[in-house]
């Protein structure tokens, strides 16, 4: 059965008191609306529709990176859940199958909550009503299950005692026929105190018609809402705490997972090693037996096998390190392939660069790979020995097997087995220092009198 | 009604085990006392005094940075609380108003509680005592209060199961009458166990002159005080939880708010965007807008609107960061301007500079700005292009558009929109490293053999 | 009374998931079989023996580093505890006195646990068990004990109602005579599900010799074993935790004690101050009134009194700072004594060298210590003044009172208070960078066209 992906995203989200729109708002580096995208991913839906409202042409610029495909319709009004699916309408014109209808900030549902949703429709539900059991159901709507039924959602102040008494809730996120549901929101009204469309009320008019309703349940973290900063702040605590535990199960070694910060898609291999106090940005894989030793940040990066990342290392995006490679302290690399078994041990910058297997790049060497307008490639061959402090200038080749003296200027490419220097003749001049000292302590007196 | 403030602050704090007087430990980036002194700041105290005793000297010196009007008096025996306030007499010669007694040793006490009691005093109490509700009362004095009147403060020695039923404890906060207070006091004696004079007597002997004495009640949490390093470490602890909760609340990202550190002066401006692992020292604002990343480090410093910082950025005291400026990694500054929309982005030391706006300041570059006596200043234009690992030995001016080359050691001014160069030329030998390597390899061949 | 000590690290660990063998996984910077060794150190034990399996090679590398004399025998079947200690008796032929059996994945037995265990020993006991009052006992062992006699060690499956009530739990670290243990391990059968050899049975033979057994009781936190990375990294936390209590009861200051992590071996000394996001390897030993700055890294070193390290300090091993010396951020230093009160503030890597008291490294200095093949040592005299970024070749020195200029490559010892100089004449050429930087960008312009 074909799906479809309708996410809510219009909100203001007042109480995050920021001018960016909630649902761009990040949780492990990607936007919160991001997260109901992944989710979805395995049903493969074939039509995914985001309604936008407040800030909807900032959301539509961060959607069309993330998923060009995803489809941005306007709520301009905000009347209610329903009305905000109702803006889907044309665009799903024509769709069979199921429409999931998810929130923009409600970043943790899972894959296998949504197949569930899909298995009752696939057992004949017109509407299926994700719910979940609140440890304290306050002042939420139940959900009134009989006999496997959905018989109805029953809003806290409608609530009898006994109703009250039920701790299934309405999680609000649904899965309705496709060719049902616009039929349905068109009967829900909006005659309550907040004179709102309640996209809640298409249970009672499915049912009203004799259609099939259902309800899932999952646990109540999956259903956890973002409203405030705060909330955003437990929400990524929560994502860690799933990302660490994945990580650990899986045979990777975290020393101090709480110091370890992961990004949505990082991906850790067997026997991985993460010192205290690491970062992952989006975009990270480290390979089996590599080591990220503290004080790291990665992203947008591949990290070989048995390579060792640290201490201090900062991998920017457009990184590749071969297996077996050493990027060590106060290192930034770049766009930059670094071979394997190559090192990159102290205080360098190696950006828009190709570094060649078993290369060693002494202390503070730096690609000066940008001239004010163009950034430029520099291109390091096997073997080669760059001596410490050598600035290497864009654009630049240094052969195999080839060194350059520290402190040196490279401007024009070296040959392979070749020496490059550039260098000023040191003289020593005698007594000097001693007698520079001196004159300035003087000086020195002479004010402080 | 004018108020006045005494700090007590001559403990040992033996438990504390160390050198270092105890209320100089720091909370926040300050010392405890001025935790209290912060406390007081919107009475608008006209006389403050701080009653010092082990570690005088070394209180007295760090008093005079934070509140050069603090009165520092000495009580060189330490015979009790009352004996304490005792020493302030002759300080509040003549006062008229409140005085407030407050603790060096216990930071959390809110500006709140104080007018609290404030007003107390100004509904016709004589003494107003600081209570608070304990979880377990255990062996703190209890506040018998009765139709809003403290009708005694009764030790837990002395007290009836009844009076043991109290959970309202005694904080050992007074707020009284400046032109009675040491009267009373007077009438305090030493006729106990410890041969001490308890500033809590001064109640007992209020009722028996026909004095009001009242309560005032505040969280538990409040009346923290500090006698171990552990117990500092917790309340370090809670004096973070309290700003992190702040600064969530104005409207500041805060990723994982746990590892990010507050001194007790951090502001930070909506939508600010705070990453994993980032400490303020004292004296940092942060303005609205500002992302400041992983790893940075930040004390006496502005940072504007929009601008970028880290991660591994440290920004020392005295730098001005303008709207959308960039600090990138392994950088430091230090008394530095950096104009609006400049960029330092890698692996360089800026001090005692001011960098204009949109400049480029190339990796590696360092403002050479002390020369073993003295330090001297760097000015670098407007729209400089500043190559990478240049030596700016200052005192040095870069012109306006102007470049420097890269490896350049810069001991000259640079006119507007020139170029300057200090560079040797480079020289390829070639095959000469091949050879140097093959002879370097057999050395060691012939050695290990 | 001898005593002799057998740690059991022959599993396979598979639940690690880990081509490391699991005793060779790592908590406070220690495998976890040199924990046990740790513990039994105070025993002085005579001969020390590991029973390896899995990885055994692997094993007995490291262990060589740990202990020398460690005998390692092998366990080359998997065949039940009393087996693998049954491997140890030609290493035990002749021994006399108390035989510690300690399991290698067990890292948390405290020498006053072992200690109580020796006097039960010499108290008469053949055979004495280490016992733990377990908070949930559900399928461990019981320890049947009555009137200070161990009657029995009752598996779970046969233990009746009563049995299961008790809720002193077997850890399986035994201590028993080292003359009769390896007869009462012969009287062990494998007449069980898992058909192994279980240690634990040599209680009921040792009973039904009519010799006496005894047990001991440990805090449950103590046999704290490791069967995956969770618990790994539990069990770091959990010592941690320990080392952090430890630091501040000595008086120390941790600002943030969950941020600081420790080695099993480190020492900081009374009034050291320690902020937030440390990290200390092993063979760290920091003296009074030492001052390490956030996001420092320290392996192998000695700080001496009152010194400063960081913020972003990485003190290798091998790195000796003097009392009062300064090593600031993005330094990393190797090999290295730092005389007293010399600083090296900023921006450095020196290693295989020596820095003479007072001395003054200028930003961006790098010793060159290495060329390709071997390491050079560079020695730099007391109150010397290194410009910044000047390149130290390696073999070299540097006098005492000696300056170089900033930017040069030093190749050539400098005498005691000369100056060095290796610098290019700077060039001002006018209007050029204005030029250039319009071509460049009339390039762009052209391109993007």
């Amino acid at each position: 059965m074909p799906s479809h992906l309708i996410i809510l995203a219009a909100g203001a989200g007042t109480r995050m008191q920021s001018d960016l729109p909630k649902v761009l708002h990040r949780v492990g580096g990607a936007p919160l609306f991001a997260h109901a995208l992944n989710a979805a991913e395995g049903l493969g839906a074939e039509r995914r529709i985001l309604v936008a409202g407040h800030g909807a042409e900032r959301v539509r610029a961060v959607a069309a990176e993330i998923d060009p495909d995803l489809h941005i319709v306007l709520q301009t009004e905000q009347l209610g859940t329903a009305h905000a699916v109702a803006q889907a309408r044309e665009a799903l014109a024509g769709a069979t199958g199921d429409v999931f209808i998810l929130y923009g900030d409600t970043p943790f549902i899972r894959p296998e909550t949504l197949r569930a949703m899909a298995d009752a429709r696939a057992e004949g539900a017109a509407v299926v009503v994700l719910g979940f059991e609140a440890a304290d159901p306050g002042r939420y709507g139940r959900l009134k299950v009989v006999d496997g039924t959905l018989e109805a959602i029953i809003e806290h102040k409608d609530a009898s005692d006994e109703d009250r008494a039920i701790t299934l809730c309405n999680s609000g996120v649904i899965c309705a026929d496709a060719e049902q549901i616009f039929d349905l929101i068109d009967a829900v009204g909006n005659d309550n105190a907040s004179k709102e469309y309640y996209l809640t009320d298409i249970v009672a008019h499915a049912r009203a018609r004799g259609l099939e309703t259902a309800a899932v349940t999952c646990p109540e973290s999956e259903t956890m809402g973002i409203n405030t900063r705060a909330e955003l702040a437990r929400a990524e605590a929560f994502f860690q705490a799933r990302k660490r535990a994945e990580a650990l199960e899986t045979g990777v070694t975290l020393t101090a997972p709480d110091t370890v910060f992961f990004a949505h898609d990082t991906h850790l291999g067997r026997d991985a090693v993460v010192e205290p106090h690491v970062v992952f940005g989006p975009g990270v894989t480290v390979e089996s037996g590599a080591q990220i030793r503290a004080f790291s940040h990665l992203e947008g990066c591949h990290v070989g096998a048995d390579a060792v990342v640290g201490p201090y290392a900062r991998l920017r995006p457009g990184t590749e390190l071969g297996n077996g490679a050493k990027i060590g302290n106060f290192v930034e690399t770049k766009n930059a392939e670094i071979g394997e078994g190559a090192k990159v041990n102290h205080l360098s910058y190696i950006g828009d660069a190709h570094v060649g297997e078993a290369a060693n790049i002494g202390a503070g060497t730096i690609t000066c790979n940008y001239d004010g307008v163009f950034k430029h490639r520099t291109h390091i061959g096997a073997r080669a020995f760059i001596g410490s402090d050598t600035m290497l200038v864009a654009p630049v080749t240094i052969g195999n097997d080839a060194m350059t003296g520290s402190g040196s200027v490279i401007t024009a490419d070296v040959p392979d087995g070749a020496l490059a220097l550039a260098r000023a003749r040191q003289e020593n001049r005698e007594g000097f220092a001693r007698k520079l000292m001196a004159r300035l302590r003087a000086a020195k007196q002479k004010r402080t009198n």
